[in-house]
């Protein structure tokens, strides 16, 4: 049975994406992977956010679920997880992009580097390709 | 005193986009205006999703409080409000597009048109630019 979380609201592309993604901790998580290579459980607890152990859990799981993320053991620690973004969770970088830009010329957030962003907005589609690559490498 | 949704979870763009964007319905509020022009509370009530009006009110309020959108008295009608985008509130037109995109192309959004959204992905910076320019019109 699909899981609440699950069900679309609409066919609505928009509408499809945010039932996906539309909470505040997901994209955060696609971000430590995306910026900061995270790919275990500890790493992603440790964000500056805090996000607590049992929604981090539960999002690893829907991210898992839904195909944007991939688990599987540590091959050099058989104990630990390693998670890795898919293709659909390599694709989510533009909408990352997007959010860093807006987050910084619009919301003012304190971490952002106007400079950075300005260079950013000069070349999105080859900051995007770099990223991308970054995550194919692994 | 800042209410619990307008504290910010670090200074990261990403997360501060995500404090304030980070749920399943304001962005469906803001693409109700860019891509049907809603402006009034009991059309964004109608859209497919199923909006509950006690949601709705509560998101319009957020979306005023932190200036993506403006209210004022409808001139024709005193006793409706009308409401619109800020320019914080139409810069947010790229992140709109990037999750038709992904809804369309990643997540199989039943009511994507695979042609139209090739079509976008061709020329992203002009498909955005008419939106802005649709909305600035009013």
């Amino acid at each position: 049975m699909a899981l609440d979380w699950q069900q679309r609201r609409s066919g609505c592309p928009i509408s499809c994406s945010l039932d996906l993604l539309g909470d505040k901790w997901s994209l955060l998580i696609v971000r430590d992977m995306v910026f900061v290579g995270k790919r275990y459980f500890k790493e992603f607890l440790s964000s500056d956010e805090g996000i607590a152990s049992n929604i981090l859990a539960d999002r690893l799981q829907r991210l898992e679920v839904t195909g944007i993320i991939a688990k599987r053991s540590d091959p050099d620690s058989g104990r630990q997880m390693l998670y890795s973004l898919t293709e659909k969770g390599i694709a989510l970088i533009p909408i990352l992009v997007e959010l860093v830009c807006w987050g910084a010329l619009f919301d003012g957030a304190p971490d952002a580097d106007p400079r950075a962003v300005k260079r950013i907005m000069k070349d999105k589609p080859s900051f995007i390709q770099k990223l991308v690559d970054g995550c194919r490498r692994g």
